[in-house]
């Protein structure tokens, strides 16, 4: 891999903050720093200004980052490297990887949030050895990644695995759902601010007891058997804010038992189902790490 | 490839018949013969004298297998090779690969139906080059394959892309789907007998400006929106019975327009996607010769 002074940067780009880290692994983070996120210009600089301190007397290697999107992952495409179409205030076609290439003179690898998070869990998380499995962030947003057959999900552009269509019973649940582009999909009905929306206090204050869990797992589980079904992931993996929640999992492992039906028969989700669906390992370290692992692999490290 | 005297076998069996063939790809079918599904002895032992009378003084190389399903395509398994769990009379828990090579004496390539159709599109017909596509047949049931990442679909099973859960407006459509495992999943909604038990009539019977051809594009297009939500194709190919209404590709362009509603800012989809969900180029033929084009990937050629 490197030798001692060879180090790499990995900076996660949230929406609302940026978390920037230098060092090899989850046992060898140097430095790191954590940021709101701004504007561009203003965001940016303190990213680049945060590598040269933290790499003063190391080699920075190359730089992975795990932006918020949607972005251009295609290394093919003009605007690879980009933040494309966000609504995020001045966000949008902002030349990420372009910018932090030119300002620190490294080679720079970039993808989605999730798709990075989901390359940490595979180098040393939840996920090490798979070839196939899915990376879910339940948040301020619900947005997926992972791998398949080995590598990462592109094709078209990347997933967006928040959006999907799936059951709303609007007897059961009158909220319309606040997506602004499909309202009532995965996103619009069981992401964080859903959660605040419909029940008017932040998931974190409603008792464990409450009908809201109930209802998230139901919905979470709709978007779970929907991916089990698509591309048949040998586990699935569920991080961010929402998930922090641990009473969640055993609901939705139940619920996805109970939708699914025993038409899938395969022992990972009739009997080792609580293997199956799971935190990640890394925790709330799985982007910014998974953004050092994307470095390494920029330069076949 | 192979010089003129070595030949592959392709056994596409569906649920209701069997399609084999002997030849190298599309221009070069040297025989082929279709009968019905049977029980499993009577029926593969027809595929098997069918192969044998068909390659007097050629050489068969290898035999590729696209299977109904469930089966177990993982090499690893010691039930690889099987029909699983199948509620067709007979065929649960039928050795079909292990029957066919140990008949015939040579490597025997096995997977699903639909993946299997989806590598025959990529050899010869409408996914040349592309790295990450589907396979939709809508008919009898509905089924899903594809490549990820250049690589059949496979994890920890196989895709099952028929049975997602979807929006049902009950309102709008009290019919309560038929699916055994499911009810109202996409498969319940929206495959040919669906279709029948809801109007009272096969679909074929039904005139283009029939309201029953709104309402299945509309459960497709539910369909196809997850599956791009989900790992992002780079083109999705529909075939099957249902598909045979060739006036359901626009109804189900527009619709999959209309749910995105801008979201995937991708000119597949927002300007070319009338050649972004097709038909396949291989027509009914995309099975047998993707089984063909697994023999072939079997043995390496």
């Amino acid at each position: 891999m490197s030798s001692n002074n060879q180090v790499y940067g990995g900076i996660e780009a949230g929406g609302t903050k940026f978390v920037c880290a230098v060092g090899t692994g989850p046992d060898d983070i140097r430095s790191s720093i954590t940021f709101p996120t701004t504007y561009p210009e203003e965001t940016l600089e303190k990213a680049v200004s945060f590598f040269r301190q933290a790499t003063k007397g190391l080699t920075l290697v190359a730089i992975g980052i795990a932006s918020f999107g949607p972005v251009d992952p295609n290394p093919l495409s003009p605007t690879y490297g980009y933040i494309t179409s966000t609504p995020k205030p001045g966000w949008a076609n902002t030349n990420f990887a372009g910018y932090i290439r030119e300002s620190l003179g490294v080679p720079v690898g970039f993808d989605t949030d999730t798709n990075v998070a989901a390359l940490g869990e595979h180098r040393w998380g939840a996920a090490v050895g798979l070839e196939t499995f899915i990376y879910l962030t339940v948040g301020t947003g619900i947005g997926g990644g992972g791998l398949v057959n080995g590598k990462l999900i592109h094709g078209m552009l990347h997933p967006e695995m928040g959006h999907l269509a799936i059951p709303h019973d609007k007897e059961e649940d009158p909220f319309e759902g606040w997506c602004k582009f499909h309202k009532d999909c995965l996103e619009g009905l069981a992401s964080g601010p859903a959660i605040e929306s419909r029940w008017g206090v932040r998931g974190e204050n409603l008792p464990a007891d409450h009908p809201a869990w109930q209802l998230e797992a139901k919905y979470l589980a709709f978007g779970l058997v929907n991916y089990i079904y698509t591309l048949s992931p040998q586990r699935i993996i569920m991080g961010g804010g929402v998930m922090q929640q641990s009473h969640l999992f055993p609901l939705i492992r139940q619920r996805v038992q109970h939708l699914l039906n025993g038409y899938i028969q395969a022992d990972d989700v009739l009997q080792r189902i609580d293997q199956y669906i799971v935190p990640p390992k890394l925790g709330t370290r799985a982007g910014v790490l998974g953004a050092i692992a994307l470095a390494q692999d920029t330069v076949g490290d």
